[in-house]
């Protein structure tokens, strides 16, 4: 096994995949730190808008690495953050790199600038994925440059680009992505099918999606809440995908406060959001093809069950593949 | 994400599983070492027997990166190594870790001694996810005890046991795996189903098992040479499941030098064989079921095809998932 720049950045990527579809409206990253000697001081992420940056989770992890000063696990906030490692760094990141996914964002917005604070701290090399798009970028760049930071670009650039598409997709329109559990045999039915862990990993996604689209027949059938419960969050907005506006609306999902439910014949609803999460199995996969962006799979190792994929052709490209509990989880996108 | 002891046992791990299979009659084994500020310096794994153990590898590998001297480079042999290493390491590696997955081995067999040469170097920690338990374990412990050098046992045990058992099986009577390739829709029909690296790895697995499990249906319809041409290896012999005796010997299996080729109704041939690869499909998996250790699934990431898994209920746990080129390779257990 290589043990270079492309393996820390590559760290850092399978963290970041690990919180994709939960930090929206802001883009998933990971940041690994390493030391003088190369040593990995950190490897994080970030986990959820408003919570700090990858950056900042990897340097305050960073920093106790190198310091065993607990005061600093104590800390919640981007800015205490930023303030205590700024007025007691001591220099100890001045031979250290620093390895993030994507260019690390120099506006001050809910959080302060990660990019002001990596100057400051004095990090010695950047190594970044992809180049942050935004017109503020060239601002930050500035910054880096001036503080005699050694930069360099495009570190792993393609799993980079593959981690923050669905950000750009949906700064530009909208991120439509369609889930689905299934077991080795293709079956998406009898009974529940993923790990716990699965389970409430979806019910995260959907308290941050703001609308989630699922077929009528499932609804008939299952009579779900489609809520985020396991997780405390918000319900999002449906969309069920049907011909027929007949329902019993004793059905849960129907039942949930601060929701809309639309019923509708096709997707043009979607223009009105832009995180959306589309649940379903063989029927609900044909309809959505030539809108989805990505393809997340939660696959149980098990046979089982009856109904589920039987007459779709495709072929896709894995994105990410990490194993959760008992589950392969996949990001894919459709080879086209 | 914790950078920890089992962070870098886990390295090993990974890389190990890639040759799982491959490295028979010897166990697959993986190591990491780690020098004096917890920088990794190599991650390498025992490829095949007859070359040098996973130890070997990663010292020589991290010889190279504390030294950039690339005389090391060109030696192959495990004695080359073992002498190179004795003569030349200037005690650059006492403040290293060094983390394998199985003892290092104390017998002086085709290769020397792994025990002795780690003593001989001066490393300074030893992290042992499981002992040998080959009656020579005992003068390993006594050699490594001897040299002063601080010793762990059982740092990640299970993944290591899981990584083992393959070899404890074949040493205590023979190691049986199902091999099969499917859609992500459970079919194993209708042409090329995994990516051309995962039938290079099969063709490497035929080369080292002794015997080869197809069914009769297989070989009548698909005609198969089922050797090891892709990797010019050696074919295995074959014992065709089937009530009938009955094939038409031209199909290419049948013709191919070296090979004993035997149809038989039941599995009774297996008692003469130590590693053994059933490959099929769900008729073959049904009719194995209780006699199969090990699951190997090449899943491809595509939706397509007839006919495959259907009927079938079980459930397994995934020992390692990891990704090569297009396809997701999973080494499981069945849940009993």
């Amino acid at each position: 096994m290589e043990i270079d720049h492309n393996f820390y950045m590559n760290l850092a990527v399978s963290e970041a995949w690990k919180y994709q579809g939960l930090t929206y409206p802001n883009p998933a990253v990971g940041c690994t730190i390493t030391g003088e000697h190369d040593e990995i001081l950190a490897v994080e992420a970030h986990h959820k808008a408003g919570e700090p940056h990858a950056e900042v989770n990897a340097l305050k992890s960073a920093y106790y690495k190198l310091t065993q000063n607990k005061a600093i696990l104590q800390l919640r906030t981007s800015k205490e953050i930023h303030t205590f490692l700024l007025q007691n760094h001591n220099n100890i990141f001045t031979n250290c790199s620093l390895y993030s996914t994507l260019e690390p964002c120099s506006h001050v917005g809910k959080t302060p600038s990660c990019a002001n604070l990596i100057a400051q701290l004095g990090i010695k090399n950047l190594y970044i994925g992809v180049e942050d798009l935004n017109e503020t970028a060239a601002k930050g760049n500035a910054i880096l440059a001036k503080s005699g930071l050694h930069v360099s670009l495009h570190v792993n650039k393609e799993k980079c680009e593959n981690l923050l598409f669905p950000f750009q997709k949906f700064l530009k329109d909208r991120f439509v992505f369609f889930k689905w559990a299934q077991r080795f045999n293709g079956t998406t039915d009898a009974g529940t099918i993923s790990s716990s862990k699965s389970r409430k990993n979806v019910h995260a996604m959907r308290n941050v999606c703001d609308l989630l689209v699922i077929g009528g027949n499932t609804v008939r059938k299952d009579r779900p809440t489609l809520d985020a419960r396991l997780v405390n969050g918000k319900a999002p907005d449906i969309l069920i995908l049907s011909r027929e506006n007949e329902f019993d609306r004793t059905i849960p999902l129907f039942n949930i406060k601060n929701r809309e439910v639309t019923i509708a014949s096709d997707f043009s609803l979607l223009k009105n959001y832009k995180n959306i999460m589309i649940e379903g199995s063989e029927k609900m996969y044909a309809l959505s093809r030539e809108i989805v962006d990505y393809y997340l799979c939660y696959l149980a190792p098990s046979f089982g069950g009856y109904e589920g994929f039987k007459n779709i052709e495709d072929k896709f490209d894995i994105l990410n593949a990490s194993k959760e509990e008992e589950d392969i989880i996949l990001w894919m996108k459709r080879r086209i």
